[in-house]
């Protein structure tokens, strides 16, 4: 049998993991109302970055520069404490993506340099 | 026949654009470092969650939660003028791995409830 003393001295601890997660979740989406806001603006840039690509005739991937941008984000991934296979996840998508905008700015595909 | 003249004039514009996007290139890179900064963050508050979930053996995720970050994110791109296609490319990749992550905390898998 539960005792009325049973049941008031289990509430505070009940109580607690939904306020503890909830706290979490709050940070949570705190970092990625800040992500978006921080792709918004990566994405600003890299549409410059295809308008003036689109003007001088650029092609729209330099594979060179993916390739070291992975592998700094790797290294900064790895100073933060960030398991750098996290790195992997996000930026090819997004870079495929910028890449994509770039065509699509010059037309239907990219031209010869 | 091209005169120095004509060189001397065209060189400051030939200049310009790698300048142009060196700049833009700059700004894409510190951007990235702010990300992977951010993801370092967000991993580390979804491992003290999944801990949380571990100790209390709640379920590694909750689908209806996932729903309405997605919503919440895609209103908050486009507001900061990113097409929210952009979070579809970024953020349902995020969620599964840190469930899997979760899944991988608790043992070989979820345990029933």
């Amino acid at each position: 049998m539960v005792s009325d003393s049973d049941v008031s001295e289990k509430a505070p601890l009940c109580d607690q993991v939904p306020r503890e997660l909830g706290e979490y979740r709050a940070s949570i989406d705190n970092l990625d109302a800040a992500l978006v806001h921080l792709l918004a603006e990566r994405f600003r840039v890299t549409r410059k970055v295809g308008e003036l690509k689109r003007q001088e005739a650029l092609p729209p991937a330099d594979e060179g520069r993916e390739e070291r941008q992975l592998l700094r984000l790797k290294e900064i991934a790895t100073t933060a404490g960030l398991d750098p296979t996290v790195v992997d996840l996000i930026f090819p998508a997004l870079m495929s993506e910028v890449r994509r905008r770039h065509q699509e700015l010059r037309g239907d595909g990219p031209r010869p340099l």
